[in-house]
């Protein structure tokens, strides 16, 4: 499998979107019912700091941004009756609850009132959300991942978002997961074969090459 | 094509939903944007009072109700660059914006706390949307549709419910749309090609048939 | 609900692709199983004749032409138990098998060796069938209709196109069905509103006017 | 995450059905174009003759068999113009076009002449097929996943199944990859959060409990 040459990496601000993914306080604030790990993890590696940087020069450019939340409905009626084990942990810890503070983005990373959030059931951006409705009308092609967990979110909705025919950009710096091998595996073995990976450094500087 | 018998008929409350689709302000309420004609229509039919009994007779029996309401995000993002003149009529009048009093269920069907609201954007209920989700995963195989307007929301909703497996019942004295004409055309060509047409009288004594 | 004016249609055929639709040996040739009073008005109305002339125009400009045919697995595994009326009318005939010669193209508008067809189960082109993908990866944006029926595979794919954020054309004298009723009401009442209903005539000047 | 008990797990033939992915002549017979080391591995970990006994014994209890194999169109145009590295590399190798020899099921798991094949594009068994379609109208709500190779295809349907609703098993000596790293670490730390990891012993003998 070839890796593409970073330096030749040129993003279109009109066809590119970025993606946040699971920024939510469930997985990222001290209080998050199923944060664990993850608050360390993210500071040592300033996983969230790199994610500022890398929204702030997408929002500059005027790109569309899209947040995606986990948010159940209250009974979690969208669960079958015979649920996974990921889905049968959540309902019994009664978390991802919609219009609960665990679904809502952590302050770091805000939304402003006009950027979107979608929420979603499962590790896929795209499945059963209008993610996919919104990004063809607004006619992106190319979509950035960043967000919790890098195995999970990230990689189901770049595996997802590929199979859709969206060309696909992961921000290898801007996702943690719960430990330095689950977090690594999916960026050296899975994500390279379905787009291109790279750190926040190198997106901002092709971000910002569209001016020259 | 043959019609099923309505005598035939016999529903399984615990496979079967009951969908009320774009019973909103918009359309049915006097202040409603798009009310039009729509209004007294209703009243001469009664429209209203044949869907609260069937409401009421549904909920009695557990079964599942879900609600569709169309509801657009601030901005219409989902909607493209050139939209059909469906859209485009839509955007001109600002109507259908999430939030907005227009896009809830008028006072005399509310849904209750724990019935679940989906918003859609089209006319089709499954487009982009978690209907489908929900369904299956409450076992639901049959589902019986009731709303505004005939040839468009029920009408799409048939259809689409339909080429997902879905076996369809229509309430035809719990629908109405713009005229006579554009009622009954629907009623009398399209959808008992797709399903089982029946009035609400009759739903109402196949559902009790279930307990005797 | 305005409409288009005729004149100001543009076609872009690198952003446009040409749908033809259900046109199969079933529906029209004298042998196809149901055909019923099809042919005749085929003939009367000269359909198949205006749409080998769209086809010669399109195929001319180089533009994407895809073939969507009902084509059902043998034993028809993709039928519900409790199938629609629809359906069981299939069923029972034992029609549209996929490898019979029923579901094949009719040899007035055969396509050529590269183009796609597409096989479907349902009247919309779109519904578990990869004519989306293919769609999207093509770049195309908007879809021109021509087929039978002009009430079932026509507005099917019309509705559900329009729902995916296609901008839809109707070729109203390539498509044609049971009765002047039938075809008059979708495209007067239901098309419109989708789309641009447009003749062949139209459709090929628009076409042509891209080159001046 | 809990483990379900091995001893626990119970098999509707009805409702399961058995999913038999990228079993095909590229990936595994020795002139397949993408084999690589795969039929050193699948040799020295017996996983064909694994999923033989698991054929057979599905076979006998009547379940339903689908094949899900990687066939692309003749031109790739279901490949968007800015493929990921994975199309890319296919698109290189000219591989996976359909009707291809390579595309086809290896003679030592051979489907029978009533058993259903599905085409797809990508590494989900359930992205722009009719899949889904055809499993929810048999009333399938439980799969059990065989196939090549466990962190591509095998991962990516249970990732996708899980997310439909479907209550996923994975067979893990009936499932193969490039490495035994590549296999294991999705075995261990993605497959079991999204179904039941077992292997085919212990199926068999599952299947078989359901008629003591």
């Amino acid at each position: 499998m070839e890796k593409k040459n970073e330096a030749a990496i040129t993003i279109d601000p009109a066809k590119t979107a970025l993606l946040m993914l699971h920024w939510q306080n469930d997985l990222a604030t001290p209080s998050g019912k199923i944060a664990g790990n993850v608050l360390e993890r993210l500071a040592a590696a300033h996983t969230i700091e790199h994610t500022q940087a890398v929204l702030k020069a997408t929002r500059e450019k005027g790109m569309l941004v899209i947040f995606v939340n986990g948010s159940h409905r209250p009974g979690y009626p969208e669960v079958s009756a015979k649920p996974s084990p990921l889905m049968d942990s959540l309902l019994r810890a009664g978390i991802g609850v919609r219009g609960s503070r665990g679904t809502e983005v952590i302050d770091q990373l805000k939304p402003l009132d006009d950027e979107i959030v979608v929420y979603n059931y499962s590790t896929s951006g795209f499945c059963y959300t209008d993610l996919d409705i919104i990004l063809r009308n607004k006619g992106i092609t190319d979509i950035v991942l960043t967000g919790l967990v890098t195995n999970w979110s990230v990689e189901s909705t770049a595996r997802d978002g590929a199979n859709r025919g969206y060309f696909i950009y992961i921000l290898k710096d801007c996702c943690n997961s719960l430990s330095d091998e689950m977090h690594n595996w999916t960026l050296t073995n899975i994500l390279p074969v379905l787009g291109v990976v790279l750190d926040s450094k190198a997106y901002i500087a092709a971000l910002q090459g569209q001016v020259r």
